[in-house]
This record gives structure tokens, C-alpha cells and sequence, in this order.
């Protein structure tokens, strides 16, 4: 009889008194428009509307002291944007937290041991 | 300008290689079964049907290497249940569990300071 191996699992987040901050998909999306320079270039590789997408940027600019994503109006293709200075240090202290719950996850797994 | 307080949040859970074991609901489930040594109570007291509840045994029980619960069919009112020892343990260790998540994530909120 094979025995089941236990692992666990998780995700984490960060929020504020009001709501969502950033989570996993928020990450990716900041990363994307890092990348693209682009809301609606990252909402195309997300497979997320346009209007999706800005939105999700409303939502972390909101929930910040300072925005993250600064957002460019007009022009040719529309919605050019940047990540501020804030927007890279909260990329690397998300990925930093991501980092500490993974450990703690391989560690809770080695010592969950046999349910 | 008030600042924003930032709070690191999460939920784990523990899967096999075929899908989850246990999380939050199927321990409140459990203890709701111990509690009344009745699937039909627990489900009640969960406000989920019956239906809900028994699969829901089922699948811990799938997913362990021994039986958690214990059903009875039939009877009056049917759906008595018991929890084995294995289902004391299994809530006790995951309730150890979550405890260290809850600390890491004490510990994680207070490290991430302002972002």
C-alpha cells in the first residue's frame, strides 16, 4: 500500500486596513509593465483586459504611500507607463516575503513528518 | 496624509500529489463532527448540505493514510460519525501548523516595515 506524502501549501499577500495591496497576480503585473513599459502590453501577456489591468494599478497605487506605477495617457497604442522607484523596491520586498514563506513551507513540510 | 499600515495575510493548507488534504473549512468540519459525532449536526452548523459534507469526508479520508472520521449510515437521523485517533491528531497538527504560519506571518508584517 503506497502511503500519501504530505505537503504543505499556501500563498500569502499583503494588505492594508482598506483592502488588497499586492498578492502573486499583482506582482506579475507590475513585473510586466516593468518589462513592456506598457499597462496594455501587460495586460495583453496576462490575458486581462485593458480596462482590467488599469485598474489593478488604481488598486496598488491606492493602497501605497507612494505610486508604484506611474501611467501615461494617450499617445500612439495609449497607456504607457513606468514603475517608480517604490514600484522596484516593492517587486524586491514581495519577492524577499515569497522567498521567506517558501522556506517556511519546505520547513513545515520536513516537519509535518507523517499525518 | 495618513500612511498606509501594511499587513502580511495568507492561508496554507496541506495537499498530496492527487489534491488537498486539509485546510481551514475541512478542519472546522472536523471539529464540527467531533464535536456532535454526526455529519448531518456539522453540516448544519457549516450551513452546507449533507451531500457536501459526506464528500468532503470522503476526500480526507481518500487523501490519508488512515480514516479520519468514521461514518455510521443509517439509524435515526442518520449519519453518525466518529473521529479517529488519526483525526485528532491530523487537527492537532494542523492547528500546530497554522500556528507557525500565524507567528511567520507576525514576524514577516513586522520585517516588512514601510514599503
Amino acid at each position: 500500500l503506497k502511503k500519501h506524502k504530505f505537503i504543505v501549501n499556501g500563498r500569502i499577500w499583503v494588505e492594508t486596513a482598506t483592502g488588497l495591496f499586492l498578492g502573486y497576480g499583482r506582482i506579475e503585473l507590475l513585473k510586466k509593465i516593468r518589462e513592456f513599459g506598457s499597462i496594455s502590453k501587460a495586460a495583453a501577456e496576462m490575458k486581462m483586459s485593458y480596462r482590467q489591468a488599469w485598474e489593478l494599478v488604481d488598486s496598488i497605487n491606492k493602497h501605497s504611500n507612494d505610486p508604484l506605477v506611474i501611467k501615461q495617457t494617450g499617445g500612439k497604442g495609449g497607456g504607457g507607463a513606468i514603475l517608480t522607484t517604490a514600484g522596484e523596491k516593492a517587486i524586491k520586498d514581495f519577492e524577499k516575503l515569497n522567498e521567506n514563506f517558501q522556506n517556511f513551507l519546505t520547513e513545515q513540510t520536513y516537519h509535518l513528518g507523517n499525518l
